[in-house]
């Protein structure tokens, strides 16, 4: 399997709800550096799995919306912890809907997979990945 | 598949055995940077795989018995070469015991994996990974 | 001159006045990885500039009051934007005040300066180095 | 699965054929930080995956002659595009074979794959896995 | 000292003539990540040295002429080895001019110095700094 | 001022004395990720400050007698806690030699200053830097 892994990053107030989650219940923030990785069986006829420029425009397109806000308040994510994981599985369903609509320039299902890290800290971090057929 | 990842260390010394070490036969030692991967298919009512705090409390509790020690002299370890990778998987092992006794605060078999990696130098590193069930 | 220098790191939220910080007005966040540098022209009879392990609990003593807080409602910061230099010449106060006050287990004028550096992410960072005296 | 893994690196000149490379269709260059990951089973008597040592040497016999040339003028890639992903492949195959034929210090098939992964900046890298058998 | 420092990258090809370079007196490449870092005394009203959205431009402004090129056809570069070094004083003197020209929304002298450092690999970089005036 | 800096490793086993220490005071050990950096106030007519590859060589031969050594038995450091900050003056006394002997390839003084950088981890590392006339 190849992957081809793009890294951008952005930075987010938030809270979570649960005793479990301790300080971090308080408003605080991250800064979370993204890594998205792109998987496919073969190369196309340049000899890429996807365009690197492309990636990264197209991981830039997820994360826009999120960059520079208070997630407590981004209507899509109401009721939900948007933990370092949750956000992994967020990036994740964007790119996967634009790997799925054609549209990162690979055609049909040649991309097989998507591996999208967030490290929080230079101590902790998660990942999502999982096949998009 | 979903992981967290957390990350610390330990300073030891020790020796190995076998003309394949050549002058890492000798007593010398390593500082080995840890990184914890817990593995799960779904994330939990707080949208989390483990708490990150927890992994990290976890993770200590296998790492301290080992730190600022030579590990020649390690009952656990007699006969053994403790190298990288077999100390992967002694991380390992006591992580997957916590797991298993549900003492990660996961219930069940809903802890999937553990993926351990161990940084011995900025241009070495070994690497467990298996599922716990 | 020796340095040693220890990491600890913070998650805070925070926004900023000011037309130039665009974005960066709204409330968002910052995972703030802190390097604290201590100085001396020499080491001591133990062959240190300070004691590595004294030398982190130093760090998150000055840390921990901001740990996991939204700093727009930190009275000491009022009316102030506390931007990653900023909070770097705050780390250099709280830990000179302790250096100054011979808390570090280093005599008299025997540390003679601070380097704080503190990145914010993978592609920015601030410092803040000055003599202690 | 074990995994031991090395780095080295290769500073290369190359250009691409194909619009989709844009500005890289001229020639420039690269560095590449290459870590060669060798994955096996079960550890080997002494244990070890195989000796890291070894495992540099292997490594830098497949990246020497690539090193320090401009890939575009070397026979074996003629018409090739040498993609970061390209090129992993091509690190994969060199492994592969001295893995294959025995000269890596472990015998029969209990080297199961190889894990390749280039990184050409601090924001974007490829990878090449695949079992050996 | 404040510093504020951001990073960039570009990825170049060249030849060095000279015998002391060995085999680097072939084309080869390298990709450079690049981090500028701007000093003052003190904080503006906004409590920055400089806006670090403004540093990423100014230092994307010096590094696009020399992106995707090779750099022994650059016309500024004739007769030159342009080693890492030298690159490191080619960037500190295109942000020099644009600091002392104010165009980096400090004025007067308000900017003390520049940092540059490029990376050319995980095992080897060069620095040039020095005052501004 | 230019510096040029090269990086090497050393897997070495000691033990502190005195309380400060703490668990250190047992044997263990350590990886010192070692950067070397030489420093000039002008690049020679091969436009370097010195060599990369010679500058790692001279690195290696001050590293070579302490690798996979333990360093309570080294009779030069008899006496000695062979701490970070410690080992850091040792290597640069090393190399101060190999410049003011000329060995460097760098005529007479131009070679100005060093600086010597050890991590113990990621979180802890230790600095010399001195001129060296």
């Amino acid at each position: 399997m190849f992957t081809v892994e793009v890294r951008d990053h952005i930075m987010i107030a938030h809270s979570f709800r649960g005793e479990v989650f301790g300080p971090a219940q308080r408003l605080h923030g991250a800064t979370f550096v993204v890594d998205a990785g792109f998987m496919a069986d073969t190369l196309d006829d340049n000899g890429i799995v996807i365009d690197i420029g492309r990636a990264h425009e197209a991981l830039k397109a997820i994360l826009t919306p999120l960059s520079y806000r208070n997630l407590d308040e981004v209507p899509e994510f109401k009721g939900k912890n948007t933990t370092t994981e949750f956000l992994c599985k967020h990036v994740y369903d964007g790119l996967a809907k634009a790997a799925r609509d054609g549209e990162l320039g690979r055609p049909g299902r040649e991309l097989k997979g998507l591996r999208i890290t967030l490290s929080e800290s230079h101590v902790a971090r998660a990942q999502y990945e999982a096949p998009l057929w």
